[in-house]
């Protein structure tokens, strides 16, 4: 289906979407655990910053296509939103504008839409804030769109370097922003606990002081490359 | 007096100001209402952050003209600041350093002056904040800077993107900051007043589940640009 | 020493590090006043900033070389940490991949290492202000990196356009990082009390009102540069 | 086959490639028309610039993953290269090194291959233009790269903001690039031709001095938008 | 009537421009020379750059306010252009789209209009060249734009943060874009002719080897701000 | 010496120079293979970009720290040059004002100066190409420059990244800039003369069209890694 991507004039009702509980445990996993647990893949670019701090969130993607400076599309794609619902906006050409404030996110939030993920600006930031309406962007901008051109719902975009399917997964936190594609979600579920779990129990090795370069068994190899110490810079013949 | 714009070596005295009572209400309302409200005119460039959060201020602008790395102009406008005032920065070419710090700050706030719009970089951040001076800037920075070159102060400057003259009025928030015209404040506070009431209407409309689509009566022109619902994805033969 | 700069596959154990009373004096002083007090050198690009808010921070350098997306030296360098030292870490080539994240952070606090300084990205952000572990970086991303390629620890760098030998002395707060160099630590301690107090004293008459203008006497030096006031913006014939 | 994107370690050696006629035919129109004629989808972002000038190439792509800082895939790429194909290389993090230079542009060059589009860094500039090797590149950089970690060759790839399949056309221009899903070429060329046609029309009749306004009927549309044409700016009652 | 900046849906069809004669000498000076001789204002960004090499321009600015990405009103300015002038465009929110093309110069060129100066993106740029229509501008991009927003034609402008009014004097070569205000011609050219003067009286001693130090009588200020020469860095006790 | 970094008001007369022969025979390797030839180390920063195309350049560094927006220091070390040598400019914080004109260059080529590398704007980029003084610089921005605070002249800089100590050699071309430390020249240059000897063995085994992968005997370690080939892309069971 990817010949559908950057295609406008099409909002596609009915996606399908991962397992609810399935989704909301990956929340127990930073994105950065995530990333790795998938083969380093679906990290969306570092300028996706939050508006917000201290904040995780997970969610089916409802995926937008829409044009520069143009929102129009956020209101087609609000009616096809289900409760636990990820806004992912993509422009097709770069822009900061702010397509979003506090208005659509009150239109969001009353149908259970947890947060928004966009590569352009977004606007009232303060009050999204105090609603608890999530949102990673590009830029906060208070800069306003217009209505006049369409864009799509519910087909693959690109958003910030990472191609997004509708239903595919989302995961934000202040690291960034992963994509989970969904059939691959148990998968990379499985993954994540067994890599948190690992790093559990090298961090307490670490916080007793034990080393990286014991636990990992590096130095072998480092002396292999040819790692040389010198116990004072003056041994160093230049 | 647009022929101004850019030119060194003039410090005017007196400026009018807007209606402090006009100046003060503009905050009741977001920078990104009052650039809607006025046309979506006079919205400086989003480069320019806050560098404290969720806080709110308007002003008359005493503009500043400063050439690069030479903060000499702040001591001259200090001393044609009043209370109400902000100071509105803008450096001949573009530039990063520190122009502006903690003791600057303490020589404006015992002139009752409420903050700081720069596009350029200060420092002493964390003391600026705990002081309670409001500034928003391009850049965070230690670098300092000198005091050998005339700049202007209280002629037209542009800043961030926009004209700015003394007198105009400047509201920043955490989405930027919108200068309105000092003449135009009156017609601009009616305009935003009414936006924020109709905004207020419609926020209680999409709060209960109300669609954007039936509220601004979207879907016949949507139909009528040639928006294609489909079931599923599936249905769209390529 | 200055051709090791840029040389791979060296750690040097044993630098000389300054008196650590000095070291944790320096951190009464802003990072704005040292870089004033040591003459306007050694500050980093204002592209570093602070993962957390309203923290300063001082130490050791134990300085990294690492190749790009490759984080293998941070394991090197932690065995070579004492308590009071500050990783100071230059990737060869610009990244800004996720370099450093909980479990590195881990091992390093569990040997007394204060903080990170990074001209690349960190990762684990959360996590990191949590621990109370502080970072200072390029770029916040969750993009993981290998263990391949060997980099240097403890020879000098060019981190953020700042040369940084091992040894020196890094200050870091909410408006950026500057390096002390080792030997001139207790003249720039020196020099920075002197202008902390200058300051506190020009803070104190400048609170009651007294103009910068007076204070430093800038009215003749101004006139003779050519600054001309007038009442009105009309009286300048254009 | 979208949830291939970002996965390393595969090596696809056949692919579908497109009428060969149609990929040359291409070359006749510039990015910019066909762009257009596809509606407006597949063009990469603009930071993707040619090192050379007036240069327009076609051809099949060949798609490579690269990690950060290593150009190992591209050894395995230039195998399963044919002539008229051109390498599509897309790094799985942001890097500015220079992946390629001359010694891979001759061994390219040897089995056919019209160019690379990259969304990082190239060097040898100069040879590469004497050698008539095109290339469209985010960097010219020299720093060079090293061959430790597995990417893939002839997956989906997400090159500068467009997901790129093995086998789409890429067209590039001093415009930029624009890439063409292979199963749409033919199609695209026709609306292509169309479109030119059209143009060229117009053009003669622009030559002429005929007004845009009236070829295409406007100033119905933007008096009805509200366009107010005055004799002279005084006109305006502010 | 720098109250209109900004403000969208006029076309002013009647504006003062300067002396022809005036406007032709002004290519005789580079624009750094009339920049200093007009008492360094009124140059444009930086980020505003030629699509062509060695080329001189200057022309009467017709300025066009636009909405990002739609070049709608591209079409009126055409109709209100007179042979010398040239268009200066600038987007209301910062834009890299492709506004302009060769069907638009074609046009332009079809009324006399020398060239264009944007502050966004254009295409189609070896076709310009060929053309020999100049153009000055922030990107080059093959992404289109829509005909659906009202801006403004001849009223004033801030494009890549310069005020620009309608009538104004525009001058770009190489090294980038000056305005020079329509009532300050005269003087300029005047002051423009005397520092070239100067600078090839200059020039002729120069080359011969005598020095700057000399010529401008530099050694004893160098002195006094406390210059040190030494013979050998080792004279200097650090 | 490297605590002299950044310091101002030193003027050095006398510095070391590499011999003038290898200095030449620089030019007869690019950047790209003498930067691989020292270990990868020396490289500036890719967005110091040449004014002119295919021009190579090597000689002596005369080091300029200059103030931000002034660029008096110039005239300084005008006469400390000699002939062969080229001047690289650091400022002390970020700044792309234009220092550098068709003055200072008439000048610096009387003296028999080869060309300049600045981390900085320059200006008169048309008659630079047409002395044929050849520049390598951050910008090209007409805005000038005052001559009022003092610098350094031969002593440490750090330019676009890279420590250069007065008297190290440069080279610069299409590719950028990479920095050799003196005494290491004769090594540089003989590991650069195997280095292009290699690669002319290889690129005449590679244009015949053996493969890299065999010419390096790849193909084992990429199976050991887990590289896997696969016909079709349908064999990949996702």
């Amino acid at each position: 289906m990817s010949n559908l991507t950057g295609k406008t004039g099409i909002a596609v009702r009915n996606i399908e979407r991962a397992d609810p509980t399935l989704i909301d445990e990956l929340t127990r996993y930073g994105v950065a655990t995530v990333h790795e647990a998938q083969g380093r893949k679906g990290l969306l670019a570092c300028d996706i910053r939050p508006v917000q701090r201290d904040i995780a969130m997970s969610g089916s993607a409802v995926t937008v296509l829409v044009a520069p400076g143009d929102n129009w599309m956020f209101h087609v794609a609000v009616e096809l939103c289900q409760p636990g619902d990820v806004l992912v906006v993509a422009p097709s050409s770069p822009c900061t504008d702010g397509f979003f404030g506090d208005l659509l996110a009150t239109s969001l939030q009353a149908r259970g839409v947890r947060g928004l993920i966009i590569d352009a600006g977004v606007r009232d930031t303060r009050t999204l804030r105090e609603m608890g309406f999530h949102v990673w962007s590009r830029a906060i901008h208070a800069q306003g769109t217009i209505k006049e051109t369409l864009g799509s719902v519910n087909i693959p975009v690109i958003c910030a370097g990472q191609l997004v399917n509708p239903g595919d997964v989302v995961l934000a936190d202040d690291d960034g922003v992963v994509v989970v594609r969904r059939e691959e979600l148990p998968h990379v579920i499985d993954s994540s606990r067994k890599r948190a779990d690992l790093e559990e129990q090298k961090r307490l090795r670490l916080a007793t002081g034990e080393l990286g370069l014991d636990i990992y068994n590096m130095r072998g190899r480092l002396a292999e490359k040819g790692l040389r110490y010198v116990d004072r810079v003056e041994q160093l013949e230049d």
